[in-house]
């Protein structure tokens, strides 16, 4: 088999309208087009990119192809393993989704706000044999329509921030040195363990989505609200995805 | 004077082809766009704003209206001052260049990258009096146009990452904790001062252009070769954006 273009295209958080003139270009140059499905109920948005596809595909040859997410086994104990055997289970699934088109010369993934944010699509593509050439094309990302949902700066004037993820901050706690924090994945409300003194935030569930709901205000505040709207939130719609912006007042 | 609805529009970093469905629809939704003009030779990318507008404007009522950027006055010595002096200066700017067209009630700014990273538009509608109503458009950011660039991702699996400026990582060196940096807003190449142990860089200029020049590998051995693209590419263009991570090996 000769190696593939493989074409990961961001597509922003939700919001169509996301899509980047150079993503609609890619999306309408493919062959093949995989699209992941992880079951009824889940948030696997396989509708939403297949929506995306209905509204600017106008290439007649493009296939659309489902595959079904592997899920990962929990049975593994170790962390990086688990992962490492998850993404290797998924390069199969694709395998499987291109077998059905074996001529498919160009074939792309929709990939969820940006390739290079907390997403492993990119390490997935590097397990196919032979490696295909791999082009990205950079999409919106949660932290960018987050910011645009509250219309503020994500950094301060010439200051650094760190991004990170909800384990990794209640593992190793508000990294020094640092006054803003950007958090995601975060699936236990880390916020509301933190010491909130002195310290804003910024949250978003389903930023740049139809069911958007922002929240901000000192953590003190604020914190116990946020994760009432969460959980209700997640109630309603079975799934969440969420975000947000921690800043310490200088030197707190 | 009532308050004017004012849109920050992110339009990526160089790439026509960055602009989203939404940036256009909100570019098309304009009384008057306000262009920013540094002076002949600089990069104030006035020309890549309005080409953008010839591309995709076709509201005929929408009128674009030039105003000259004033410089940062060299003579203030406080860092902060001096940057907010220039906001204040830049907010009189568009006043006047708004009071050309007193009628309009939706006014547009185009925003290089994102409206949210290192960038001072935010901060300078927050001055003008009335307060406009503020919306912002996300935009890819010169950090997305540079992962895409080298096909990666910008955080290892579960990991953290900092987004700083040159002039920090020079005054406060690498942070603690932390093992990938991006390095934004760097004229002096701090990254070639640095321990270079174990560290591997990505490298982009003017990335997500046609001028786009890229470059990686152990620090080690490609930083003397970075230094002297760089310098090359900004003797022959006459200004130059540059970008890069630096990622240091576990426990390196
Ligand atoms: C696996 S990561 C993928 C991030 C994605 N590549 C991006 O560029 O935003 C999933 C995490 O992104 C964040 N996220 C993605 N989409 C979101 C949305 N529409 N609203 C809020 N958070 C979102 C959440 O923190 C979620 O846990
Ligand atoms: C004032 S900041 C604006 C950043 C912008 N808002 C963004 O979202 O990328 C300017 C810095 O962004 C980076 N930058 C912006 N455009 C770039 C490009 N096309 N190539 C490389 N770096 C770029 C450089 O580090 C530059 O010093």
């Amino acid at each position: 088999m000769s190696a593939v273009h493989l074409t990961l295209i961001g597509i922003g958080t939700g919001n169509p309208e996301h899509l980047t003139l150079q993503a609609i270009r890619a999306i309408n140059a493919q062959d093949l087009i995989l699209i992941p499905r992880k079951g009824p109920g889940k948030d696997d948005l396989a509708e939403l990119r297949r929506a995306i596809c209905d509204e600017v595909l106008e290439n007649e040859a493009t296939r659309l192809v489902e595959f079904d997410l592997p899920v990962r086994d929990a049975a593994t104990a170790d962390y990086r393993r688990r992962v490492d055997d998850w993404h290797d289970a998924i390069a199969e699934a694709w395998r499987g989704a291109m077998a059905e088109q074996p001529e498919a010369a160009r074939v792309a993934l929709l990939v969820w706000g940006d390739p290079s944010l907390y997403d492993s699509t990119l390490r997935i593509a590097a397990r196919l044999d032979p490696p295909p050439q791999v082009e990205v094309i950079p999409g919106i990302t949660s932290l960018q329509a987050l910011t645009a949902a509250h219309a503020i700066p994500v950094n301060e004037i010439g200051a650094p921030f760190v991004v990170t993820t909800g384990r990794r901050l209640r593992d190793a706690g508000w990294p020094d040195g640092i006054d803003t924090l950007v958090v995601m994945l975060d699936g236990t409300c880390a916020f509301a363990d933190i010491d909130a003194g002195g310290v804003h935030i910024w949250w978003g569930g389903y930023v740049g989505m139809p069911e958007q709901i922002i929240c901000e205000g000192p953590l003190a505040e604020v914190a116990e609200r946020i994760v009432q709207m969460r959980a209700e939130a997640r109630a309603r719609h079975g799934w969440i995805m969420d975000i947000y912006i921690l800043r310490r007042d200088h030197g707190a």
